[in-house]
């Protein structure tokens, strides 16, 4: 899913928010967004019509570990001028995902047919920005190192309603020593708008998960004697809560490929 | 060994570090000193001859999350003015133990004819202080609940030696559920001069420890089954590590008296 070491050196590889949206924009880069523009945020992208967006921003605030709002648009505004002062949402993500009434009908590279005047841009933080900042203190990330997509749960935690939105947290698990676990609670700490600090640590069971070995999304990755799982709110959270809610419309990215923006991940670190 | 709730409303208990001081000095205080001067500082004691006192502040300060040093004294000075402008270290603890080759021989409540011109005073952050935190936090310390010491693990972790001065880690630890256990976390790493954030989480038989019910030092307590472990390093670590030396003379207080100091605890959080 993310870019070889290859990609990374070389210069095809877009290596600031700009650059990776102006690619991105024209049909250069159609590959997932892991590794490009490295430190710079990337975002969870979900496009609400107005009759939804006042509920779905409460549900945010509500639950800000799952839902870390980086911005929310106007108004049937393409624009995120706070994100990035060129950005149009509806041309600057590689691969976006349409529902209609909770189905998926298109997943299109360009969503301008789409817009409609009620729409509500809501960008979220991704883990991209903490995993940056656990790689750089050389932390090992284990879907990393074996290429696959993190391991993600359904928990038996509640999230807070909202209007129409509810459901359960969903986690994302890294499986670390626990010296690292312990560094891993310090660094995510001071990343509050990209889900911060774990919710769980330890003992799957008690947030009701059975099997580590099962995840609900992504890949299953080796957790060795010595490690314990790690476990943060993650943003598959709100997409899940959405699909249960069968809005009458609604746009999503497509997983793998994140919103980029021109904001650092260095920016949004506490202290 | 902690006062009770009667004690700890009633006048008699010494409300600021000098009152404490000032009971102790004079006699009428001679009970531990866990919930006396709330929110004040205490410390371990550890005096050393001169000859040993250059290589046990480098040992202090290569191991400072079981060694965090809070202040060293002048070869030969019995006052600590950093701490407390009247503090005098022959006459301000509760209960002293001194020391020849190794050989407990005294256990007096004034020093000053042990005092020599060589002597030097190290007094040592302790878990008091962030034990306050975590419980002004709503954290539960098994310990406290079950009025008992906390308990105390040799480990498989080495320190890092210094001169004669070397031995193993020993580590305390509090049983919490593990949203509690990664707040704990938090906390405490705001707290580095009084051990800051923990060294191990879960998993005891990783760092050395065949059974938490049967700690090396203190009590035993419940753990639940929806509780993980959690260890801090411990000043425990240094009195086993001078216990080794046998040094020619040395004098350090007695289990659960400690030095009770003017700083307030909320001083030595780094944020």
């Amino acid at each position: 899913m993310s870019v070889t070491a290859f990609q990374r050196q070389s210069s095809l590889v877009p290596q600031t928010g700009r650059d990776a949206r102006l690619a991105i924009r024209s049909g250069e880069w159609t590959g997932p967004t892991s590794g490009i523009a490295p430190g710079f945020v990337q975002g969870n992208l979900a496009i609400l019509p107005g009759a939804l967006a006042s509920d779905f921003m409460r549900f945010c605030q509500l639950n800000p570990k799952p839902c870390p709002l980086l911005a929310v648009g106007a108004p049937g505004d393409w624009r995120l001028p706070s994100l990035a002062e060129d950005l149009d949402i509806r041309t600057d993500v590689v691969r976006y995902r349409v529902f209609k009434n909770g189905e998926m009908v298109d997943e299109p590279t360009d969503i301008t047919k789409y817009w409609r005047d009620d729409l509500v841009i809501f960008a979220l933080g991704c883990s991209f920005s903490f995993e940056d900042a656990l790689t750089e203190d050389g932390i090992e990330l284990r879907h990393i190192t074996q290429e696959c997509a993190v391991s993600m749960y359904r928990t038996s935690i509640p999230t807070t309603p909202a209007g129409p939105f509810h459901g359960p947290l969903v986690v994302s698990m890294r499986p670390m020593k626990p010296a690292d676990a312990i560094r891993a609670i310090q660094i995510t700490t001071r990343f509050p708008a990209v889900h911060g600090a774990p919710v769980h640590i330890g003992k799957p069971e008690l947030i009701g998960i059975k099997d580590l070995a099962k995840p609900d999304y992504g890949d299953a990755v080796t957790i060795n004697d010595d490690e314990i799982p790690v476990f943060w709110a993650c943003g598959v959270t709100p997409q899940s809560v959405v699909a249960t809610v069968k809005p009458e419309f609604c746009i999503t990215h497509a997983p793998g490929t994140m919103l980029v923006t021109d904001r650092k991940n260095s920016e949004f670190a506490i202290m």
